[in-house]
């Protein structure tokens, strides 16, 4: 073990979008694994929206990342030494690695996958968090049943574009809301969406009424702002939206800002309900069965967006999603050999 | 029938506070009732904040009142002439009389009220549509478990004390948000809520953070706005908010203000739920009973703030809900002979 671990650490918490002077990019000697411990080598990063939140000093369902801390993110990669006895060295699994190239993980914090059944950034993707959080969000809290209307924003990504195939696969019909023409195209061609809006060139207001004549019966929102404001002046009676996240909003400066539409939930007898995948981890095994079994059909996609870099390319990689640059899943590779 | 039936009907649309301008005071003789229905002699008008909405030209939950109508109002009052065979001149009904004295009423949309038991007045509050909101609002949206910390806004008004009330009655810890001493002391000592919140002198936020150390499980909302936001600051996990309504917002001129902090609703997996009274008609009566049965026992208190004035006096009578200056359910009288 004399290779060097590169990290990216938090070195101060952001106003608006994060800048490089809040990264600080370190190297250690690779550290061997305690008892019940494993150390992983890593090949693949997760990028996730949620990260902005993870970075402001603020009581949420995780404690913040501390400063000098090495960033939290999911990972997936090799095992090359273990002190655990589920798993071996050649080993491939999935845990909270952070930023950085070596990670010693406890072996009960980490899942094994199978690179054979799907590449290893699917298990960042649809057969990961993002999938499970479409799955049990739309599922679980959206109840959506045959011909409801099922409307998703940031519906190119790696969450909405589950939850749309989810809800063709229910049934449903599947509108999604995208940034770009490229973006609408394959949520409609290539992922089977019944209708795309771009809300970078359309009224989304305007559009969701065309495309949901009777009215939206589940929102799944990733994305809070006008959007949300849109997609609530558009619900049908006793429409559930499920609230997933507020991309729109993480980098603001001035404040959030509330759906000002949200008495449409009263007029409606809707309901907007918040939920934290984390809460369905029991569940997890039986969704990724059920994901990878429609998957193998055929009826469901998975994108990965591969930036490459390294772990040096994190800080300029993130914001690809705070502008809206991935394509399905944002996943950074490490060292995928 | 030779009587001269007063009305206020509806000028204008108002932007803000309704001003005088916006009413017009008619005369009409009164009416015979034709086939099926009944001639009510109006006693009591119901004022409510609801009413600001019906005003709007807005899609809603029913069509807003138009320019040149009798406003709509609900009222009770003694049935005078009748063409239905179910009730009998002597009879007391309430029904959607609007702001007029007499007001010709289908039969079949009347409800039977017995004054022997309660004084009218209460029928336009706790066993009437406030009591009936108060009631499903709570339970069948809120579900108040035995021990939980129960919260409500407007908790003088005829629907918030209420609301509190029936907390106390099923186990839960019940925490009224009022606007002044008066109002605090009222909800405290005689309806028994735990503790009073003055919006008016106190910092609701950390009013909210001191009474409720465990978080908030229901909170029922009045008010919108500001307190809303505080409510959501101080929400417990898995938190559910009845949204009955934001009288804080009715006369807004520069737009609606939405919750900014509504995003405590992901990190406390927490809920937010509109509805509307009318959806549980097939339960009123069940619901009346049991309301009864507790006004009976004592457990159960209902107040009335009864305005003087008769029809004329609607339009000022109206703006003391908006300035929060009723105690109770705010009730016109019109004639009570």
């Amino acid at each position: 073990m004399d290779d060097v671990n590169h990290q990216v650490r938090l070195a101060a918490r952001p106003v608006g979008l994060p800048q490089p002077s809040d990264w600080e990019h370190t190297e250690e000697p690779v550290e061997e694994p305690g008892d019940g411990e494993v150390l992983v080598r890593v090949k693949y990063l997760s990028l996730d929206p949620a990260m902005r939140g993870w970075m402001n000093d603020a009581r949420s369902y995780v404690p913040p990342v501390g400063i000098g801390e090495v960033m939290r993110a999911g990972g997936c990669g090799e095992v090359v030494a273990s002190q655990h006895p589920k798993f071996s060295p050649g080993d491939h699994v999935t845990g909270i690695t952070g930023i950085q190239e070596h990670a010693v993980l406890s072996g009960d914090a980490v899942i094994k996958v199978d690179p054979d059944l799907a590449p290893l950034p699917v298990y960042l993707g649809t057969l990961g968090m993002p999938g499970m959080t479409a799955y049990f969000g739309l599922l679980d809290i959206g109840k959506p049943t045959e011909g409801d209307t099922v409307v998703v924003s940031g519906a190119a990504g790696a969450v909405g574009s589950v939850v749309g195939q989810i809800a063709k696969i229910k049934g449903c019909r599947a509108v999604g809301i995208a940034g770009g023409e490229e973006k609408c195209r394959h949520i409609v061609e290539e992922l089977g969406f019944d209708a795309a809006i771009d809300y970078k060139s359309e009224n989304v207001h305007q559009a969701l009424r065309r495309h949901c004549p009777d009215g939206i019966d589940v929102y799944f929102d990733n994305v809070g702002g006008e959007i949300l404001d849109a997609a609530l002046a558009n619900l049908a009676r006793g429409a559930r939206i499920p609230l997933c996240g507020a991309i729109s909003q993480y980098n603001a400066t001035d404040g959030m800002r509330g759906p000002s539409n949200y008495m449409s939930l009263l007029v409606n007898r809707a309901s907007m309900t918040g939920f934290l995948v984390f809460d369905f981890a029991a569940r997890y095994a039986e969704a990724a069965a059920e994901m990878a079994g429609w998957m193998r059909e055929g009826r469901l996609r998975s994108f990965e967006d591969v930036a490459a870099g390294g772990v040096q390319a994190f800080p300029e990689t993130l914001l690809r999603l705070f502008r809206g640059e991935n394509l399905g899943k944002l996943v950074l590779e490490v060292d995928p050999g």
